[in-house]
Formats: C-alpha cells, structure tokens, sequence
C-alpha cells in the first residue's frame, strides 16, 4: 500500500519541515533514510517504559526487555528468511563487515588464498580487507572495471585456484548498478567459493531471501531501511557461523570464563559480546513493520518507475554528466558542468529544499574509475515522488543559469 | 539538585510502573540505568526532525545532524575534562576495550611483554586480553586476588620488568569495590608503564577528570549512566592514540583510499569507521546534561548514604552472606542462605516489584574467588531511596520465611 502526500507527512515529521518556504525534499536516502514515527515512538517506548539489560535478568523488565529484543530478532529473520541464531546484531554494515573480516581472518580458511573484491565498493566492504590481508595473512583481488561499471564475465575472469571468497556489493551506493549477486553465488558455489553480500543498499531497496538466494554471508543496517543508527545485522549460513572464531569478547558471549581459558556460547550470542543496542534493536523491528505494511513489491515498483522518470529528465539536460549505467535503481550520481559538487548540493538545499549528497560518497576507488574526485547524488526512497524530481530539475536548470 | 519523588516518577516514567499493586523499585543500574524523559525525548526529537548522515553532507539536515553529533562529543570531552579528538564513540564499553585491545595487539607496544590485569573484572575487561594474547602475542598476568578483594600492595607485587600496560576496572560490578585507581596510576608511570581504566561503573558514580587523574585510556557507556544502549566512548591521551593503528576500517575514518593503499583520517575519526550512531550520541549528551543538573557531587554524596545505610541494614540480618568489601559503593552483593538466587530475585520482583539481577553477574573468575557461581546483587542510582531499602530488606525476611 503506498502512502497519500498526508500520510507521508504524517509519518515522516521532516517531510513537513521547510527551509525557507520550499517544504524539505529528501533526497538523502543512500546515505541513511528518513525515520516514520512508528519507529521513533517503539524507541521511546522501550525506553520509557521497559528499559532493563537483557538476559539472565529474573525481573520483570528485564523479562520485558528481552523478549522484545528477540522478537526484534525473529522479525529480522523472517523479513530475510534466516534462521534466528544467524541473525547478529551489530552496529551496522560497517561492523558487521569488520566482524566478518576479522573472525574469518583468524581462522584458517582464507590463510595463504585469495578473495576477490570490486573497486565498486563502498569504503567498508573494501578497506577491511585491504588493511587486513596484512595482518591475517591474505591475498586481496581487485576487480577493477573500466569506467567504473561492472561487467559478470570481466568479474568473473578475476577468480583463481586460490580464491577462496567473494565479497561484493549487492548494489552500487555511487551509481545504484544493481549486482547481479544471484549469478555471482551460483557459479561461486560450483567452485566451493563463499560469498558475502554488502546489502546496504541492496536490501532497503529490493529485500532478500537468503535462503533463496544462497547467500552465505549478509551484511546491512538498520537506519539505511527506516530504522534507528546504531543497529545493523550481520547474516550467516549456521553451519559457517558455528566454525567462525568471535570477534568482539566480553559478556553475553561467553558460556564459562575461567583464568584458563573461556568457552564460548552458542549463536547468536557467540558474536554479541556487551549490552546489546536493545532499544535500536526494537526500532529496527519497527522499521521492518512499516516496511512490511508498504510491501516490499510495491517498494520495488516505485523504486523501478520513479529512477525511469528520473533518469529521463536529468538525461535531456545538455550541461549534466551522469554516471550511472542503465541498470541502476533508486540512485541519480551527477555532475553539473562546471560547478563543484559541493555548491550544487549547497544551493539546492539552501534555495529548493532539496537534500542531495555531495563529495566521494565514500567510494574513491570507484571515482577514480569514474573520471572524477567528487559527484553528486540523488537517492530515492518510497516517499519520494516525481514532483519532488521535477523540482531537482528546476534546481539544476536555476544553478546552470546561476554559474553561467 | 536532588529531585523530589514527584519530579523523579514524572522525569522517569518507569518508576510509575507497579507489578501488581506494588511500585517498581528499580535495583538493576549496575546492568543499566533507568532513562530520563530528556533523553528519550531528545532522541526522538532528533529523528524526527533532524536525522541526516553527518559530515561531509552540504545540505541542512546533514549539517544539523554533525552539529548535534559534535556537540555531542563537545559535551563528554568537557564532562571528563578530555580534549574533543580524545573522545571516540563507541557501542559501549565492551567495544571500547576490544577497540583498545585489538588496535594496541596490532601496534608493537605490548608484543612479547606483559599486560597486568585481575580476575575482579568483568568480563569485557578480561576475556579479551585472554583471548586476544594468543592472536598477537603478549602475555596476560592475572592478579587473582584472595577472597576478590582487591589489595593495592598484592596487586603491585605483580608487576614485572616487563609489564608494560595495566588494564584494570574502576569499580568492581560485583562488589562495589572502589579501586585506587589514582595510586596505580602514580605507580605504575613512574615504571612507564601506561594504564587504562575500565570506567563502566565508576564513571557514572564518581565522574573523572582524566587530565587530573592522568589516566592513559578510558572506556565507559552511555547505557550505565542514564544514555540509551549503542553509545560509549573510548578515551585515550591524544599523544598515545596517534600511536595506534585503527581497528574498525571503513568509511568516516578514511583520507584517501586506492587500490594500492589507504590513508587514515586524523583523530578522532581514525577510530570511527562507518556511519556513527547519532542518536544515541545526542542521548548521552542529553544523560549529561541531566547528570551535571543534578550535580556529581549530589550524587556521590546520595550514593554513600544510600549504600551505608542499605549495608547496615541488610548486615542486620543473620540468613544473608554479603560479597561487599568495606570499601565498596553503589552496589549489595549477596545470598540467602539456602536459596537460589535466582529465585529471590523473582520473589523480589513478583511480590514487592523490586528489580535485582542475580547470576553471575558477567564476573565468573570473581565468583570463582568468592566460592559461589551466582549471586543478587541490588544497584543504586540516585534516584533510589532508603525507603526502598527498607522494603528490599522486608522483601528478603518474607522470602526467609517463605523458604522455611
């Protein structure tokens, strides 16, 4: 069920602000969505109501607090179609990834092989890897595409003897290509390669079925699909989880700790040491509620015709270079000729309201392959519409006359 | 300012809870602290009217957002007298010390050399030197202290020519005890040797200022002194943490990256990859804000009467074995005599809604020492009263004779 302009505004307080008298456009969502206010107040009312440390607790909030902990869990799991104990929490996709690279680098899978990347990637699925080959004893393989879009052969031809896993984007968060992941884990699987997914982008946009889809390793956030900062989840196959060593330690992961030595609890918990992000955890569900309610196909289908509509009109404009390939979903990256990035964003917002994301999107190995140091970025989500593109347009034509 | 009962039951709705007709009486806050509505309504307020992703964002929200952000951090570097680069946030203080450990591993500061620690910790401080020794090489010495109680002169008789770092706990989450942390200090830097301070619970009773105290590092949480779960922070001297490499990479912590290699971002973003968590960080300023209202002293000062009283009350009974030094604060560690603990904390909050934990309390080589494997202990926070004491006390005389 997609929203009325009311029921947006009603859900989404920032959607009723202004700057000056042009009503804020949100045009942020690849860097982190808007949050409805059903997610806000489960937040508050945890937090008002039933806030206690959860686990081992024999009091009735902490009862309270743990069961809707793991119910957040449950949720996460059925949205993603996983088993409970391989939903981990984590901060985010930048965590999940650094626990990811951390536990499989200390085992010996990967010791002395290889694991192949992209240079599409977003700074976290590409930094860990590059900074702990060294430390774990790796070899990292950069498929390096020309201009900056990916191609399934040219990737495909990067996979050696030695390589032992795959680590890629589900979906550009600089030009919004969309990976063709699916093709990726089956011929993966036939060479007995793993792969982990980056679904930051991904799965906000189009969902997932791991299962499904096969997938061994998962990584997104919350605050990227309405949820709260702070909360992201970390997916594994239960049979590869169980062999992975932890990352983080400390409370909640263990099951005896003595001077000796420490044996670790089972999953999920093996991965989640600390007091949990309890009240995260159950804004994230929130989130999920909504986004269940919205209907992910119909997510999908605005997704497909408002990036169309979008694509069309910032195409028949004589002064913009664009980056994105045909295959790109929910995502605009642009240049305005001769105007720094930064100015176009800076007037758009201060002069129509319009929030767009400039700088190196935290993608600079892409960019360099994109011919630029600095872009532009438009990002849809569900509640944006073609009126609010129609007035990026209008802003754009206004900064190209502006420059002039 | 102490509050009145009036002003605490409306700032903290959960104190107007009741289980069944009894109101709760919140004895948990070693585990976590109750959240004032400021704080809640200051994460809400951010979400719905400012969520952006901070930094580098040219457009308003994004520059609302990293101005709340780093005020956020303004406010904490002020609350423990630390310059604004020496505060990294974190998801609390087990990410804080795993950060600590797994960046000082990498370094060559304590390869092949001693790390001097002590079984009264709690398991964030504790399984991961454990764990942690065997990846990159240094050795863990365990003062194990007779009866876990801490003594100044044992625990310097186990330093030796080559300890070169003391990880230690402020105040034990056990039994109360208050560590002489500035006499380590003294001590162990005329050795140069660096120290760090695990300040979960002694920094929400006690305050610091790590320029008068000259502590090296320091990790607590947000969630144990009235912020919302997902926030803490790491502390070290600007100096030290120039030295160490960074332990999460992503993006936020980056200057420049290539294929070929990355250059890291200057403090504190070194050690803050991905997108931060912004709402619980303008929660903790929100917590501080409260905490400073009320006044440290206050809280100190309501602390040891509190806990004066409640160990002169509860000595009175003769079915109770108490695991609290003379010397401890905040916090009443004990037994019944022939009763699991577990069951009294729920007699406890079923009958007289009093919320206690009981288990192992995330301290399992200090239970060791104590001669049991689970325990209830009762925590205060200055908004409890003497008058719930009382009733805590009338509590444990029925679960007596209950058990009779």
């Amino acid at each position: 069920m997609m929203l009325s302009k009311k029921d947006l505004i009603e859900n989404f307080p920032i959607l009723n602000r202004s700057i000056e008298d042009k009503k804020i456009i949100y045009f942020d969502n690849a860097a982190t969505t808007l949050t409805p206010i059903n997610v806000t107040n489960a937040i508050k009312d945890f937090y008002d109501y039933h806030n206690a440390n959860v686990h081992r607790g024999a009091h009735l909030l902490s009862n309270e607090a743990t069961e809707m902990y793991e119910n957040a869990r449950k949720s996460i799991a059925k949205f993603i179609n996983a088993k409970t104990q391989e939903v981990i929490f984590t901060r985010g996709t930048t965590e999940s990834i650094n626990l990811f690279v951390y536990s499989i680098g200390k085992s010996d899978w990967i010791k002395g092989k290889d694991v192949l990347i992209t240079t599409i990637e977003h700074h976290s699925n590409f930094v860990p890897w590059q900074q702990l080959a060294k430390t774990f004893d790796f070899n990292v393989i950069y498929y390096n595409p020309e201009n900056g879009i990916f191609n399934l052969d040219e990737f495909i031809s990067n996979i050696t003897e030695d390589t032992k896993l795959i680590s890629i984007t589900g979906m550009s968060n600089v030009t919004g290509q969309v990976i063709p992941i699916r093709e990726i884990i089956n011929y993966a699987h036939e060479k007995d390669i793993l792969v982990h997914v980056d679904g930051a982008q991904f799965v906000p946009h189009f969902g997932i079925d791991v299962k499904e889809i096969d997938v061994d390793f998962l990584s997104f956030s919350g605050h990227k699909m309405l949820g709260p900062m702070g909360i992201g989840v970390f997916y594994g196959k239960k049979k590869l989880l169980k062999k992975l060593p932890p990352f983080h330690y400390g409370g909640e992961m263990i099951n005896w700790v003595s001077i000796e030595n420490t044996d670790f609890a089972e999953l999920p918990e093996k991965f989640q040491a600390g007091t949990p992000n309890v009240g995260g955890a159950v804004g994230l569900k929130a989130a999920i509620d909504y986004i269940n309610e919205i209907g992910m196909e119909n997510i999908k289908e605005h997704s497909k015709i408002l990036t169309d509509y979008a694509m069309k009109r910032i195409k028949a404009l004589d002064f913009i270079t664009l980056y994105n390939p045909e295959d790109s979903s929910s995502i605009i990256t642009f240049n305005v000729d001769n105007v720094h990035p930064h100015d176009v964003a800076q007037i758009l917002s201060d002069k129509f309201g319009i929030a767009v994301r400039s700088g190196h999107l935290c993608a600079q190995p892409l960019l360099t392959q994109l011919g630029t140091k600095s872009v532009c970025r438009a990002s849809f989500y569900f509640y944006n519409t073609e009126e609010e593109v129609d007035k990026l347009i209008e802003g754009l034509k206004f900064i190209k006359e502006w420059f002039k």
